[in-house]
């Protein structure tokens, strides 16, 4: 079940090839947050190693072009205080593991969790995208932290698999694609997993879960065929 | 330090393109097991899901035809005796969250590593290769298990990426290149990491590590630019 107050846009991707960073969300991000004063940015992935504040600033920029404030979580004083106190939350990609571990350690679980449970929109990409599943089991990132369990928020019934690639029908490597490590995955786990292409991102508002952009989205689920969802509005794990 | 009375026998894969499966290796195995009535394999890494008996079947079968008995450690009643009377033991890929996770709730850690501390010879390819490094942390797996921790056995003083896969320069996609990925690795820890692409193989013999096949590995070293290491005798941080 999807509680209908959740106010959810969850992109595989920051970034598209051959665009400016988050560009191609600019319609979908403003509408997101409209209304909102402040968004809290939860920069804790880390991609590369930047360090939060050089993280924060760069989608605090982009926020500023489009006239809304982005501010870094960190910079409030407890996590209690910075999930009253903003009007939306936006995480960003990096590495899934270090961000779990810095929510789970720094106490930022709840707090998060019971102001996006109230209504208040919430934006991941990549890594933060992860974060609405069930588990973040199906992340693509190397284990370089460990955090105290893989479980993630399950604001929605699934896995979600950022930044999906299809298999190379050329390639000579002999590592697992990315469908098989999803179906090893489906040997321990139920949860149906959706594999997002980059420039594809899910919407979900008063209960309607809706696929964007122009992609089709893959549809993993334990014991069936995969399929693919065409962007419009789609039920999965319900 | 690398104790020099560990034989160890480390291959990127079990399998490279267009050659039967661990055909590539023969001898290089027959040499590792010889003089071992019985080898032990670990099937535990359960690629596709494949059960601990079929997935023994496969390289049982292969080393058969090279006049060597191997079986399946779990067919041992426990994991002590087991250590004791296999004569070496050889750890298939798969995926090594699961892997990792089987030796530890299993009991299965301290038997091996014991075991292989007193010479006797140990081949791994994939996630059984990681297991020699220092931690599981490089591992191209996803996270479908998750262990008590991500130490593996720490036989040689660095990480493994098996399977290592260069960037591609055509490439659109904007997911984390593999390089990228171990740069973030070595924002939180210090070990070394050899990235061995798939044909490569380390073989560790009277302290002496050395690089097989015809490839070269790529060694990443946390501040330093990224090296490449021909095959022959390789140093890596001692």
């Amino acid at each position: 079940m999807v509680p209908s107050q959740l106010n959810l846009l969850l992109a595989s991707t920051s970034t598209v090839h051959g665009a400016p960073y988050l560009s191609y969300l600019e319609s979908a991000v403003r509408a997101h947050f409209s209304g909102c004063k402040t968004v809290a940015f939860v920069p804790f992935a880390r991609p590369g190693g930047l360090t939060w504040d050089d993280y924060t600033a760069r989608p605090a920029a982009v926020f500023a072009e489009w006239g809304l404030e982005l501010r870094g979580i960190h910079t409030w004083e407890t996590p209690e205080k910075a999930a009253a106190e903003a009007d939306g939350f936006f995480v960003g990609g990096g590495n899934t593991f270090v961000l779990l571990d810095t929510l789970q350690r720094g106490g930022w679980m709840t707090p998060l969790d019971e102001a996006v449970q109230c209504g208040k929109p919430y934006m991941g990409s990549s890594a933060g995208t992860n974060l609405a599943g069930r588990t973040v089991g199906t992340t693509n990132d190397m284990p370089i932290a460990h955090p105290a369990n893989l479980n993630a928020f399950g604001w929605v019934p699934f896995n979600l698999n950022p930044h999906y690639l299809d298999p190379d029908p050329h390639s000579t490597h002999k590592g697992e694609t990315r469908e098989q490590r999803i179906g090893e995955f489906h040997c321990y786990h139920p949860q149906p997993v959706l594999g997002l292409r980059e420039g594809s991102w899910l919407e979900l508002h008063g209960g309607l879960l809706e696929l964007k952009g122009s992609l089709n989205t893959r549809l993993f689920q334990a014991g069936l065929p995969a399929a693919e969802l065409i962007p419009g509005a789609i039920r999965v794990g319900e």
